[in-house]
């Protein structure tokens, strides 16, 4: 008997309510039974995302809502300044180009953070710069950038948007969108939602609505004016996914009103913690030690043993999927998940697979002194 | 108690066991395990779509292939003809004129559909052409366009494309895709295929994938040259909507390996044959009575009777759900589906419904002349 557990940073695992919602009869999304659920996510997201302002929900990965905050935003020629630490960095950068935004790139060692300085002296450099594009928590790399000092050092001036993918950031650790003055802040259903993929949201300040109206780059399914305008009559544009709403109504529900926000990002911190330690305790290296997002964990594979054969062993011999690392990472880290729906003892068990993993392969520690660890520190 | 029944030409009732697989626990769309199910779904729209020719999935609602199917062919200044005789119609030309493309439209009264030799006209007319984009069904109006006839017009040059918006065609009707020499064929989740809203599909013929290489429309989340990269590996280029993947191999497995794509066509040919003699047994005319689709039934709210209160009765009082018309046929129509998971048995129970709630507005008729025609057009 194999169980099978899923821990990727997205998709996650999806609470069986959740699963069973979606599985409801389909109904109309234009009739009147449909607008109480929709209205459910549609206030549901704002508190999530901390923000009074709106929150478009798209029907596409989180790519999709990526490639709006371009298209949208900006016009060709217009100038950008990109944060790249990562693959997720580095699509905001090829978004751009596709676009024919002209980006600036700050490059960030992978596995480390942006030092906000860099940004206000390329902001200071370029003075034509209209838009700054981040990412909150780099899942490729496990790094949580510090968005809140980018944002004071954006906001200096009224007339740049500051763009955050936080598509493993929002319900993840607290990011609000209103009191740190983000413009536009980018998330994705399979991630803290505990959702299947297939939405992403965007939530968007006035000043970034002002920007969507004098932009010129050509868009025609991502159109933020008539999301807005769907929105207000609690409507999308075009047909949105109807049984990811079902799905989306009830993860907003145990998410916001059963666990709490606040709770929950207090969960995922000690899960991740605990993670942190406990590899460490088994004399693992973390690929992002200073500046750790609580979304994932990023683990360096240990010298002399081989990151696809570890990997192969925890899903084909254990049951856990773990992620490989991206690009330049690929082979050579670990990621697991702890946003969503986790707890203490998925936790234990994924580091107790982890273990077990290693010492199949050879790796010389002591075997148990990761379970301990993070036992002690999940005790109560 | 009140049944609700859910009769809109998309979203359309899915079958409990397609929503029971969309239920199953989440598994990553990278990994292994995920690999046969998406493998089942590529080879099952070969089969639905009648091609050996790439079929790509996205994660949107239908209009998003639409947008990639101008975005991802053309250069801004290209030169297009649009057939215009719907909503979906002038959806094409919106699109086109989203990217900087020229539309001469071909303007076609709704409810009707375009003769072929006024695409014959046009290209002659206009000899830098280089896609034609047509409504194989336009849900809008109940209209079947003719597809082939056109098809063959524009295959006397081999330097244009056919485009066409088949989202209520592909498994409505045949509709093959090779045969007939179409170049990119589009379709959405929510019609023939009986599932949620959330995922479009297209078909891309070989010269179809060479206008994309020179195409030069700004585009990144909507990208064939990545997403036909992907699909070699049985992949998306980004994360795919994982449970509405379950439910598509589940669905391709009633639609094509029990019930059969020919016995498909055949129901819903007849189910829309005898609605149409029974609403006309009742004294109604319809809105496409001379090239109907058998996708849905466009049926003219009759003189004397208010189209909303008409829907209002069969909703609220009856249970039935059914469309109203969209732009210039607002409130003068209503749409009755046929497409997808109806029987006949639920169509005649569709036509009861309109017989009491005309009957209750006070319109004159003989009450279950609809029914009784029906059921002697459905008794075998």
């Amino acid at each position: 008997m194999l169980k099978r557990r899923l821990f990727t940073p997205g998709p996650v695992p999806v609470p069986e309510r959740v699963r069973l919602a979606m599985a409801r009869e389909m109904i109309h999304h234009r009739a009147a039974d449909f607008l109480p659920i929709f209205q459910h996510c549609k206030v549901g997201l704002q508190r999530i995302f901390q923000t009074a302002e709106p929150v478009l929900i798209f029907s596409s990965s989180g790519t999709g809502a990526m490639d709006a905050s371009v298209s949208n935003l900006l016009s060709p020629g217009d100038h950008a300044l990109v944060v790249r630490g990562g693959k997720f960095g580095e699509r905001w950068a090829e978004i751009c180009e596709a676009y024919g935004v002209r980006a600036t790139c700050i490059d960030v060692e992978w596995g480390t953070a942006v030092d906000p300085a860099r940004v206000r002296d390329a902001l200071a450099e370029h003075d034509d710069i209209k838009a700054v594009y981040v990412t909150a928590s780099e899942t490729s790399t496990g790094v949580r950038h510090p968005i809140r000092e980018i944002a004071e050092i954006v906001r200096e001036r009224d007339d740049r948007l500051i763009v955050v993918d936080a598509i493993t950031a929002v319900g993840v650790y607290e990011l609000p969108v209103d009191a740190w003055g983000l413009d536009v802040v980018v998330s994705g259903s399979q991630k803290a939602f505990m959702m299947p993929p297939g939405l992403a949201f965007m939530a968007l300040s006035e000043r970034a609505r002002r920007f969507h109206q004098s932009a010129r780059c050509a868009h025609y399914y991502f159109d933020l004016g008539k999301e807005i305008k769907a929105l207000d009559g609690d409507q999308t544009a075009w047909t949105p996914a109807v049984s990811l709403l079902f799905g989306l109504e009830e993860a907003l529900r145990i998410i916001l009103d059963e666990v709490g926000l606040e709770e929950t990002w207090r969960r995922t911190e000690r899960l991740a913690h605990a993670t942190r330690e406990s590899m460490r305790a088994l004399g693992l290296e973390l690929y992002a030690p200073d500046d750790p997002s609580p979304a994932l964990t990023a683990v360096r594979v240990p010298d002399g043993i081989d990151g696809p054969a570890l990997r192969k062993r925890l899903k084909d011999e254990l049951g856990y999927t773990v992620a490989d690392g991206q690009g330049a990472a690929k082979g050579k880290i670990f990621r697991i998940a702890h946003l969503g729906y986790f707890d203490r003892f998925d936790t234990i068990g994924a580091i107790a697979a982890v273990e077990m993993a290693l010492a199949s392969l050879g790796f010389s520690f002591k075997l148990g002194e990761g379970v301990r660890t993070a036992t002690e520190l999940l005790r109560d």
